[in-house]
């Protein structure tokens, strides 16, 4: 049986959690734990009690809705995504995932379905890592990838902690943030954040998998002059050491594989004055490929580089990698639930490997998981730019829930 | 007639001064118009009393210290510079020449001489241009090159007017900021700030004049997306444009002159994220040279660069001159005056042009003016680094004081 999602109240629903936070360039912002955040689980937790889930907040504030299953012993299948934004954001970005989750199971009612295993759905507290780093917390704490006291106690910019803001908005739950039970399956519905979909005039993407990246900052140390009688075989200039980074860590994808990408996001400078030669800059790096060996390259060339950059001026260097993901394939269970809801549809589909972590990336170490992309025009995200055309939201919405379906309807493990 | 100086007052007069906006490593972070700046100040009133001087406070702040000359129609001989520091700066830059220019006046008292000329010592308002721009603000103000009016409105990074700051710490003064009178010349200590006199082994520098430049600023605009799933060759990277702009003008001055100068000392990314491409970035430029033609040559470069880094990363640019200064040659009369009190002692000297901007520049356009360099070691400056030695700053303190009093005593045009 192909489920059918009624299309109104999904695009009902999708523009609804977009007025809390909206900003007036028709994108979100809605940062974690903050007032809009809050606002928006109010709303969410009234849609899953309206629907008759089983509402559940843990104690790192995600938000669950249970839906029963007709065998007692059968494990859960997991649906959804985040509620929170960028600064600035689009209205797309996490949403799309969470409320395709609850159109799932709302359409099950509305068929009078009921599925073996039980169906839970859930928004993942501070996804975006905007306001507390790191991105993607709440799925991370509770898949046991992070400590949750390590992260009660991150703060933001204004020294609030995460644990404080928690209870300031009401969600620091009573149930333990760590799986309760084995769960059967977690399927994620994104919007792509990329344009491989929209360039093959595709829909719906099948995500077989996560990139691996590497994410890590280069300080260079030079000498503060002043910039005008200082002859230029006098300097030690940290920026044009950190401009040589920057040239290279261009260049470095092109050298190592189609997939490779490379960024500096970040730049920081000291004292930053138009008249004072840079004396200590900071750059970010961050390289993602879905071969876990070229990311091990593309850090071993960023070092090579930052050294070579550092030596050219004079320079001090100090390399500190922050982060390391390794790349990460579904399981063919749950891809091929996906593809073969996808193939049910009268829609372009294709195979491809997110660029972006997401929640699945965590989920990935607690039981077997799968996303569904809907196609993003231009490829834009983090910003009110952002869009997916409600036919393509329809499409994906509509490949998630009837791979859930399968999932929730076999109990073979 | 020769003119010794007290090495010990010299001494215990800038060590004193070092006390006001110290910093823990030996520096000094005395901003224009904070209250550091306003301790300074009384500090300085208050030893201008002590020295039976005519204490003025101009509309700008820049303060004025007058001894009477014996010759009721002579212009005054102006000596002076700055108290203000840089962000976290070295304790000579500026202060130097202020007390330098203190002992001069305490010494004719000690010495019973009186001067044809009247003599004035002044301590310009914000010479540095850290707080507020631009930099050589009061003396710029008083020399007639900007409008009060425009400047008593400049803000600093928290949205503070200047005017508003000077009635805070209580020196917006009741005299106009001009020149009441013609002025017979304006002499200034400085330390060097480059390496070239402690490079010749000289102590003293003898100034011919101040080389001219260029500042402005380019900000390069290029697309915001999500680092992760975009491909390279999708990207318009703002950072990587900078980057490529800040490479070539470290490479710009090779190609002009062996004199020039060029730096890229301030920028500014947003979003600044590891995790989002940069999406506009402004940098700044600043090209120095004594000779115009070859500062024109380097402004139309950067230009041509600017438009060069732009289009290799599909970016919009925008480029702003933000200031051009003519190089300033010294007339004669205040040159060898400086050097005859320099060729009196035994000290190594030399002849060279000033790579920094200095309240002599908008002095020049008021009255014959000329400047006295104290050897910087190693070139630093804007620094704790910062460092003159007490026999180099006592040399150099007592040829400006010889230079200043064959001014005020002969009475010739």
């Amino acid at each position: 049986m192909m489920l059918r999602l009624d299309r109104e109240r999904l695009v009902a629903t999708m523009e609804e959690q977009a007025t809390y936070g909206a900003t007036e360039d028709g994108g979100l912002h809605r940062l974690a734990l903050t007032e809009a955040d809050r606002e928006i689980r109010d709303w969410f937790v009234a849609r899953l009690r309206a629907a008759d889930l089983t509402v559940r907040v843990d104690e790192f504030g995600n938000v669950f809705g249970r839906r029963a299953g007709t065998d007692p012993d059968a494990a859960p299948v997991l649906v959804g995504s985040h509620l929170d934004s960028q600064p600035n954001g689009g209205i797309y970005d996490g949403a799309l995932g969470v409320i395709a989750a609850l159109e799932f199971v709302r359409t099950l009612d509305d068929e009078g379905i009921e599925t073996a295993r039980p169906v839970e759905i859930v928004n993942w507290t501070n996804e975006e890592g905007s306001r507390f780093q790191p991105a993607m917390q709440g799925s991370g704490v509770w898949a046991g990838s992070h400590d949750i006291d390590v992260e009660y106690a991150k703060t933001d910019d204004d020294g609030v902690a995460l644990g404080a803001a928690l209870d300031e908005i009401g969600y620091r739950g009573d149930v333990p943030a760590e799986p309760a039970t084995e769960y059967d399956a977690y399927l994620e519905l994104h919007v792509e954040q990329g344009p491989t979909l929209a360039e093959a005039g595709a829909a719906v993407g099948v995500v077989t998998g996560i990139v691996g990246f590497t994410w890590g900052a280069v300080t260079f140390r030079g000498e503060a002059d002043h910039s005008g009688p200082t002859p230029m075989h006098h300097r030690s200039d940290a920026l044009v050491a950190a401009a040589d980074l920057i040239t290279a860590v261009r260049r470095i994808p092109g050298t190592l594989g189609e997939r490779t990408v490379g960024t500096v996001g970040y730049i920081d400078a000291e004292p930053n004055s138009i008249n004072v030669i840079p004396e200590e800059v900071t750059v970010t790096w961050g390289f993602r490929d879905p071969d876990d060996e070229t990311v091990e390259r593309a850090y071993r060339r960023v070092l090579a580089e930052a050294d070579h950059a550092a030596a050219r001026e004079g320079a001090d260097v100090e390399t500190e990698e922050r982060m390391r993901a390794p790349a990460i394939t579904f399981p063919d269970r749950t891809v091929d639930a996906v593809r073969r809801a996808a193939d049910a549809r009268d829609c372009r589909h294709l195979d491809l490997v997110s660029g972006a972590g997401h929640d699945a990336t965590h989920l990935a170490s607690v039981c077997d998981t799968g996303m569904v992309f809907a196609a993003s025009e231009g490829g834009k995200s983090h910003s009110p730019a952002e869009f997916t055309s409600w036919d393509d939201c329809y499409e994906a919405a509509t490949v998630l829930a009837n791979a859930a379906l399968e999932r929730a309807t076999g109990t073979e493990k």
